[in-house]
């Protein structure tokens, strides 16, 4: 491991990461809020932290390596959300008591979960409001991705630390010229964001609530300004429309929809799991609208799809918003919807969870090995859109797909033993579900209408570790954790 | 498909079958409990049916090749489940009101999960109850593993048979030879079970009692003939301990353990597979024992690590017995017991679940995908006891996996459908997983103290559908669904 490198591109990325606090300190001076001071010295405390880090690491140039990056990428954002607490800490919220909620909420920003520690998210003031919906629309894309964006030419060295941010299981079009790409990329999200805004201001929401609700959902994030989320709006049919329909796109892939909007429209449609994504939302909604009428918790059909298609697509793409309080609805509806937590977006979107790709490869996966039992000597590889699945893509994947519930599985056994005694069984499972796949809510004592606050710290603590494991997809995180990893070598 | 060859082989499996039912018929007799003619006319439709279709299958021999033989099994388990079910059904019991609790009952017994539907098991005639306990011996080695011990040479049919059969990734011994193989397993089957009768009478347990709860331990299936279970012997702490011991003695491996009893004990200790499984039952039966006190469940340190290390021993090795309510447990605990549900007995144990084996390769390629991030050129191979684990066997081990979660979700989103508005929403993942994993109870509405009575006979017939699946490691149930396998070619 190579320490200048490494603290020079961390002083770097917290230079850039302090510097984003300004437009909440602007919106802080305009509504008077109060949240100024604290805002204030938190950015005046991560400049100077990324200067002196800098100024430490820096001599000439030398290439980042794959070790190098890897660092970069899993301590820059244990780092960033470290900061990112810093003005909810200052604040001394009353909601806020310990540090471990101001860092879980900071990291359930950056990672786009949306699981929040706040049961009156009105009361808090708008500067503050704005950092938290802000911090979703940093971590959407990346925050290494805007990092490599924004600085000089970083070389094969930005390829490799933007390798370990980007979602899903193919890292293609990462070439050497990844500054161009994430300049691409990034217009796409602003030009979103331009859009989005708009049409909520024009649906009725002031240009306040409609930037934070945008962030919201492009980053498949879920924060509101709202304690009800946006069932809030429930009454303006508009709104939710518009926040439907972004979302679906934000859980779509960047790079595809880039090129779609560029003149390529059928790319879309050729794209496989663009067509297995647009399904799953499809056909849940559907099952879900069907088993509610058939239930009768709902009576209206349209009332139904209403509430059924928001919810999947809202935990689907692990945004997390709520317009319904799914709780209520039959246990079957539940049993589809805690299932779908895991799926996440498409490969190269802002969603979380194990991505509607892998999940593609695992069921031909599947497949095949169910053909190989009656047919051992036909060798047939699995293909996905015509492209062949080849054997390492296929154990990668399936790596993954194992590390993820193991990771989960400890995940709720370590809350289970931190709540002893104040938590049911679906708690745990539940919660390490909600925050790996960075969704949001979850069953039970986290349920649609409920929030985080009263975890213990240390289940805030490892709650936030599962946040950035799911967020980074696992490896990034794992890797800081083996003694070898750090080795001068 | 060679449907005379498939008819010949099943029809013998019946006869052979039918030919079991003669020791419950014995003890209907001996008790005078009534049974009789239930009892009676199940065997004689039994090998009425075998007959039939052994006469109709009957030509000049032919070769039994793989698709035939995965049918066989497959159908063989189904049908005799079906013909397992009758004398329940002829006895017209007041707690087996439809044929898919007696089918549900019988799956149970041959499948050694120890699910029951009945709740007052001490009211049912002893004929059945022998009956019951009897299915658990029959599955446990399993019924076409004693069919070749029995019948006469088949050759290498009988390999691709049993191949269907026997549990693990591995099908390592299944030598042409496969008749001497069978029989010297059944050879240690049977002398276990002489073994363990006469400790239980010495304990003070009467014949029939004993000769039940032996069957119900060495298939590790869980079916008790005490309304409580083993809990109805918690006073006489030499009973629970014999059982403990043979527990543990059907989750090994019972080729390891035959080379083991004949001189080389070493054998045991230098076996990865078994190292791991003695590890984590002492590992698990010591946390849980800790948090048990920790928490003030229980004051006494013996007692404790005796329900404990019984409730792990227990679920590990799929049996069942219950002596414990580990629902009043801490959610931590029964987090842990959930988890270890997955793991299940050795290879080539009596045991279900997804077996040891498989998961210390998962592990394996768990640890493999991690070290590949920070040393990418590095090739090495995992290793499990100093063998090196094919890419082949990794891919198939994930493969298991991954179907095996599926299912689970499957099977409990079937329930969830089912039983709309009857249950809460842990039952439908509890009982899936107890069913698929073949132990008997579970969380919840399936809970230590509770049975299955009050499920809906369509979900008998799922959860029957997901016993047999777990008990044949899926593919040999799987492939019956696929029009194509069934194909005259």
């Amino acid at each position: 491991m190579n320490f200048h490198i490494l603290a020079k591109l961390l002083g770097l990325l917290q230079l850039t990461f302090g510097a984003s606090m300004l437009p909440s300190l602007c919106w802080s001076v305009y509504y008077r809020d109060g949240a100024f001071a604290p805002l204030a010295s938190a950015m005046a405390i991560t400049l100077a932290f990324g200067a002196a880090l800098y100024f430490w690491g820096r001599r000439k140039d030398e290439d980042i390596f794959r070790k190098e990056a890897t660092a970069t990428v899993g301590l820059g954002w244990l780092l960033s959300a470290f900061f990112g607490a810093l003005p909810y800490y200052f604040a001394q919220l009353s909601e806020m008591p310990t540090f471990a909620d101001c860092y879980f909420e900071s990291m359930s920003g950056l990672t786009t979960t949306g699981a929040s520690v706040l049961a009156d998210i009105e009361a808090i003031p708008k500067g503050l409001l704005f950092w938290r919906s802000w911090t979703h629309w940093l971590g959407g894309l990346g925050i290494i991705m805007l990092f490599v964006a924004i600085l000089p030419y970083l070389g094969a060295g930005g390829r490799a630390l933007v390798r370990n941010e980007v979602t899903g299981p193919v890292k293609e079009g990462l070439t050497p010229r990844i500054k161009d790409t994430a300049l691409l990329l990034y217009r796409l999200y602003i030009g979103y964001t331009v859009v989005e805004t708009i049409l909520l201001m024009m649906a009725g929401m002031n240009f306040f609530d409609a930037l934070c609700h945008t962030f919201g959902t492009l980053a498949t994030g879920g924060f509101s300004t709202q304690n009800t989320s946006v069932a809030a709006y429930y009454d303006n049919g508009a709104i939710e429309i518009i926040i439907l329909i972004f979302m679906i796109l934000a859980g779509t892939n960047f790079a595809l929809m880039y090129a779609a909007i560029r003149g390529r429209p059928l790319k879309l449609w050729k794209d496989a799991e663009w067509r297995f994504y647009i399904s799953i939302i499809g056909g849940a909604a559907l099952v879900i609208a069907i088993l509610l009428l058939s239930s009768n918790t709902y009576q209206a059909i349209d009332h139904a799809l209403r509430d059924s298609l928001f919810a999947v697509v809202s935990l689907l793409t692990t945004t997390g918003f709520v317009t319904a309080d799914f709780e209520a609805w039959p246990v079957s509806t539940q049993v589809i919807l805690a299932v779908l937590m895991f799926f996440g977006g498409c490969a190269g979107s802002t969603g979380g969870g194990l991505k509607i790709m892998r999940w593609a490869i695992l069921f031909k996966v599947a497949q095949g090995a169910l053909d190989q039992v009656y047919r051992p000597r036909t060798i047939r590889k699995p293909k996905i859109g015509g492209v062949l699945i080849s054997d390492e893509l296929q154990v990668s994947t399936l790596s993954v797909f194992l590390l993820w519930v193991l990771t989960f599985l400890l995940g709720a056994f370590a809350i289970a033993l931190i709540e002893q005694g104040r938590i049911d069984l679906i708690t745990p499972f539940s919660v390490s579900a909600s925050t790996l796949n960075n969704i949001g809510p979850g069953f039970s004592m986290v349920g649609a209408t409920q929030n985080y606050g009263f975890f213990l710290p240390s289940s805030k603590w490892v709650l936030s570790l599962l946040m950035v494991l799911g967020r980074l997809e696992l490896y990034s995180i794992l890797v800081l954790f083996v003694p070898r990893f750090w080795r001068v070598s």
